[in-house]
């Protein structure tokens, strides 16, 4: 059964017993049991196992894994496959999470502290680390081995894209002389990567590697819009502060390169970047990217809000 | 053709052109080819690669290249996968210094500063997230995709396996209260899975799998071996200090367990655990394990002559 022979009905119905919260548990319950074996040689729990399930207590939104799962649902993947590869971008995900507080020095994540802030920087890189190993370790159970090659450098390359969006990030924090192209380059490796991944693990998943790359394009352009709606939002929690201007924050960019009123500019450009990643998600085949066609919906009815 | 009908003679043959220093040359190609491919959206090198690349101007001994493909020649794996798995066990032992060196404060590496002295912290750590996503990222060329869920968890396997032991290390650094099964804990973790990783590998792409749990256990063995005489070294470089008292170490570990002449008994455990190794790893087929047996040689006649 290929998948072009699929109409959304047929697909819908393969998995109409599940909600994808239900499906999210399913991950949830595939993570976890990875990190409870315990390896042999010890029978204490590692610290670094705690600290990741520490992490793990509030897992977030997770976006990742439900777009994931909803695009491989469209794309009638597997059952199994389909919890790995969700798996597989949550982790990858969560690991940059982990390895980025450090790097911001940012201490609260989903309410808590932040790993760094609670085992130290040295077992928060351990932790980040065996997330990002764990992540690839995943697909050693997917069915088909004859896909593996591509999945694996599906996430190397979104995992590379993500890790020099965050060296570039890194290099320009405290630096406001950023350019806007520079702005939307860290913006669209940083978090673009992350956010196609899940669905670019369906695709191929789907044997529909031909549309990776309107998947790229679809959440390339949803990561800018996201990443300046973020910047917004962070202006309006900062008030008349000056830390923002320390920033990256497009705001900043765009004031510099002599826009009068770069708060409104700023939200006009979001709104361009979202209507654009809703027209490649649109064009994505099955469906399969209507998670992220809502996303961005949400983002813009929250911008029209402020 | 399958690797039991092969002889030493007859597989020593194929391969018989190549010194170990030309293929590691190889390695080291394959790996930066890996890093001078641009990313699409800059044209500009990113700060992470330029940091990788920097590490890998001293490139040190190579030993797990060079264990790896000497294990592959014996055991007959083909020309081009035999030098991805040299890379991908080099490239996660390097993503593995990177870190170790911000963990442990270390501000020198091969003669010239380490990466994070260098490059500051946040960089270093997407260096070594990257070199880690890269070792994964090389199965992508593997021949034979039905081998690939196998070479996937043995690296996983390992990489866990490092990860939980430097935790371990980092956890009891400063802390001097701990005992002999700890300090093998640590070794073995830390040092034996990086060691016998590419052996593994090796074994695992001879379809000789099997052979898996005694290379594990010869390079245990060898990485207590190991850890021990680095500790002996320390203590002969560290002389009257006190700072060695401070940091793991074999010496200090007996003495608080009340062994009168524990620098010599430490010598003396030494060689029993290389000796160990050596007989482990002469079971190996195919003489697979020859490398490992001549590095825990060379390591019992460096501790005879201190």
């Amino acid at each position: 059964m290929t998948i072009q022979t699929l109409n959304n009905h047929s697909t819908t119905k393969l998995y109409s017993s599940f909600s994808i919260d239900d499906l999210v548990q399913q991950v949830d319950c595939l993570i976890q049991n990875t990190f409870l074996e315990q390896t042999a040689s010890s029978s204490v729990q590692n610290i670094c196992i705690e600290a990741i399930k520490y992490h793990f207590d509030s897992p977030g939104q997770q976006v990742r894994a439900k777009t994931c799962l909803d695009a491989c649902m469209k794309l009638a993947v597997e059952y199994d496959d389909m919890l790995i590869l969700a798996a597989a971008a949550e982790l990858l995900h969560n690991a940059s999470l982990i390895h980025d507080d450090i790097q911001d020095d940012d201490e609260i994540r989903r309410g808590q502290p932040t790993v760094w802030k609670k085992y130290g920087v040295n077992i928060a890189i351990c932790a980040g680390d065996l997330l990002l190993s764990t992540a690839y370790g995943m697909l050693a159970g997917y069915s088909k081995a004859s896909l593996l090659p591509q999945l694996i450098s599906t996430i190397n390359k979104q995992a590379r894209s993500a890790i020099e969006g965050q060296s570039l990030d890194v290099l320009f924090k405290n630096n406001p002389q950023l350019s806007l192209e520079q702005y939307l380059v860290i913006a669209t490796q940083k978090s673009g990567a992350l956010f196609s991944l899940p669905i670019e693990l369906a695709l191929v998943a789907a044997e529909r590697s031909d549309c990776v790359e309107l998947a790229r394009k679809a959440c390339a352009n949803f990561a800018v819009g996201y990443q300046i709606a973020d910047d917004l939002e962070d202006i309006v929690k900062d008030g008349a502060h000056h830390h923002v201007s320390q920033c990256v924050n497009i705001a900043y960019v765009l004031k510099e390169l002599g826009y009068k009123n770069a708060q409104q500019q700023s939200a006009e450009l979001c709104k361009q970047y979202l209507d654009q990643a809703i027209q490649n998600a649109l064009l994505l085949p099955n469906n399969s990217g209507s998670m992220l066609v809502n996303l961005a919906e949400n983002l813009k009815n929250k911008l029209s809000i402020h």
